[in-house]
């Protein structure tokens, strides 16, 4: 990784839908300090310590030294309803995320040691082999450890300790920093007037190990030798609909009575109630007939196919920061408890395989992906690299600029068309090209 | 497929733990006829016609005609606390999903027909194009249909009509046949002694597809030219961990007092309260440090590692039938709430493909999967069925036996050995090993 990282991206405005740029982008490298006071304070609250973007302990420049992490950060931010949580968010999420990796960051600097349960302690049991772990607590089950018959004798409880990975630290510092964010958002949201919401992907270049968070339906796809490898998946109401549904399933008050958990393939008309209709609940997958009743006449919770899907028929991303005071249009029912701002972390071991000066990590939010496939960016960002010179510090560059054109298309008589006159994307398109190449080097 | 599927399962005993096997088996071929009215009456409630083994409308003869819709049927159920649940499933699911069926079978047998949203009327805009469908309940976010500057105008709300597969309709039967098997068995437990519960997992051969439905920790592989096809997931404490913990979360009264939510990497002690701990929460995949208090001293909902996870401290497995009255040792906990009858239904496109001889489905409790790998098992089931005579009918049995024996292994000085001298299954060991080829003639 360097430098270069951090000239890579490009961004276009939606089709005139409004004047400020709803994406925001975020590229950075930190470096996590020690904590001054060096002892842990088991009673801190992590939410008494807002980041605000003053850098507290961080470090932005470039002076290093053993006492300090450092790590690479690149972050998209598609905003809607207004740019302010966008905007905020792209200032303070790297903030939160070092702050968390900071309370683990004696842990992460030191390979081979098993983070302690118990900070501060002695590591129990650390060599423990798995035959000799129990569970005392009642008689389970299913012939394991503890159960009559089994071949292990119960023993001591404290004996049995699940052993956690350094990544895992590292991927619980990611999904905590989303929520601290997401809540100082809130907080400042009652004091400020911060407009809309924003789904957020990040990176997290840390030990040779690449984290991509994901929370709503912006991607990451890696491209090595020409292949596509996924490294994010998308949040949306049709991939998060038995979340929701069992959700308001389980508090139907969220409902506020103008909804109901059941998907239909269409609105119900009040004639056909005791007809057999399709349905889908929670639990399902498939499709199945029910009698349709009064309740099943309420508009249905997740509503609509693909980008036209909408969770009380208002959002149609199911993951983001912001949006607190969102309510379904003319209504007292708030959308915020249906989503969700925690991110899925995928981890891809940079350091382990040898990249080329091809294989890049493309980020690009949905403006992009609506338009183009994985695997027509990945001929569009090959083919263009293919044809650079290795050495124009600027390719990778003109390759995100270049796929943002492609996505955005030609103003024609008929609105902007994209290759075989394919309509091109409306919205904000962002990408962001990252060269994987400079994680050889283990720097 | 033929008869020859009939008699391809093998099974032990587990090593002494109980005299009689919890592990059940069924395999049938089935008929589902039309229904004698010919109409769907609307107001048929189906848990008031629960299926009691005599057939119903159903045949389990040869005797064949168009007013028929044949499907093969193989399921393995693996009981605990008692083989009463396994035993009533083994003879009771299979009519549950042919009931279901029959209601769809209209559909099912009319190829190109799109499911009917309203069973008896004529489909709404079959031939929509996407382009016309729309939104219009309320103003949207992002930019689509419904939304101001959005390239389509709103269009009446029943245009948007969403299409339903036939596999899509296999699918909701299974996922449902589960279900109403689930209450059979709450109902008929109030009245006779049916002891324990069991997991689930069935195939389905229908008009070219296999439909492979899982409830539990059995798992189904396909071997062909000797590569594995996974076409099952499994649901334990650890894989169904996120579920769970959110359940908890909206409704602890679940947890009576006694559980906690979070998970720990062991017990807390109490003079560790005030101390940072590793948690995590129902959010979070990674990791992270929380203060401890009071609360943390609960014993965690989900506890210990691998084989031996436990929900409630009492079960391993999170998904099949049964369990209702199944509670916490020594308290007033029920276990039931956290399990779920509905199993994931995978379907495998089988007359798309041309099978070998010894290409094959294996069907397998958790006592094959506990000692013998995918890769392992293909690699047994190759190499048996490669060695046998290709015109030997009794060549799958005979591998299935042979699979048997080596997750059972052979009584040694120390126990039950397998290869390497690693430790045999002590559980109950079922296996099927279903050839593939007789999909091909498209019976």
């Amino acid at each position: 990784m360097s430098t270069e990282g951090r000239k890579v991206s490009s961004s276009v405005i939606n089709a005139g839908k409004s004047a400020l740029n709803e994406d925001q982008a975020c590229c950075q490298v930190l470096r996590v300090k020690r904590r001054s006071t060096g002892t842990h304070s088991p009673s801190r609250r992590r939410r008494s310590s807002l980041p605000n973007g003053d850098g507290l302990s961080l470090k932005d420049d470039t002076d290093t030294s053993s006492e300090e992490l450092p790590f690479h950060y690149w972050a998209l931010f598609d905003g809607h309803a207004g740019s302010g949580v966008a905007v905020m968010a792209s200032h303070l999420l790297h903030h939160h995320i070092a702050l968390h990796l900071q309370e683990v960051m004696d842990i992460l600097v030191t390979p081979g040691l098993v983070p302690p349960t118990c900070l501060g302690e002695e590591p129990v049991n650390q060599h423990l082999g798995p035959a000799q772990k129990g569970l005392s607590r009642a008689v389970s089950l299913r012939g394991a450890a503890g159960a009559p018959g089994s071949p292990h004798a119960p023993t001591a409880r404290f004996f049995s300790e699940k052993k956690v990975s350094h990544q895992s630290l590292v991927v619980g510092a990611i999904e905590n920093a989303f929520k601290d964010m997401d809540f100082q958002i809130e907080r400042e949201k009652s004091v400020y007037n911060i407009s809309g919401g924003c789904t957020a992907l990040v990176v997290v270049y840390l030990l040779g190990n690449l984290y991509v968070g994901n929370a709503g339906d912006s991607r990451a796809i890696i491209i090595r030798s020409g292949e596509v490898i996924p490294v994010s998946s998308e949040f949306t109401p049709e991939s998060e609909r038995q979340r929701l549904q069992f959700l308001a399933y389980m508090q139907p008050h969220l409902l506020g009575n103008e909804f109901t958990h059941l998907e239909f393939p269409r609105r119900i008309q009040r004639r056909e109630v005791g007809k057999r209709m399709l349905y889908r609940d929670f639990t399902m997958s498939g499709w199945a007939y029910k009698t349709i009743d009064d309740d099943d006449l309420k508009f249905p919770l997740i509503y609509g196919e693909g980008k036209k899907a909408r969770v009380l028929a208002t959002i149609g991303v199911t993951r983001g920061l912001g949006d607190h005071h969102l309510k379904v249009h003319d209504s007292n029912i708030f959308i915020k408890p249906f989503l969700s701002c925690c991110p899925e972390v995928q981890v891809y071991p940079l350091s382990q395989t040898e990249h080329g000066a091809d294989d890049v990590l493309v980020l690009g939010t949905d403006g992009l992906w609506d338009v183009l496939s994985n695997q027509e960016v990945a001929e569009a960002v090959s083919g263009f690299l293919g044809n650079c010179d290795p050495d124009d510090q600027h390719r990778y560059t003109m390759a995100a600029q270049d796929l943002v054109m492609k996505a955005r298309g030609v103003l024609k008589d008929r609105g902007w068309r994209i290759s075989d006159d394919r309509l091109g994307s409306g919205d904000d398109i962002s990408v962001y090209i990252i060269p994987l190449m400079y994680g050889n080097k283990q720097n």
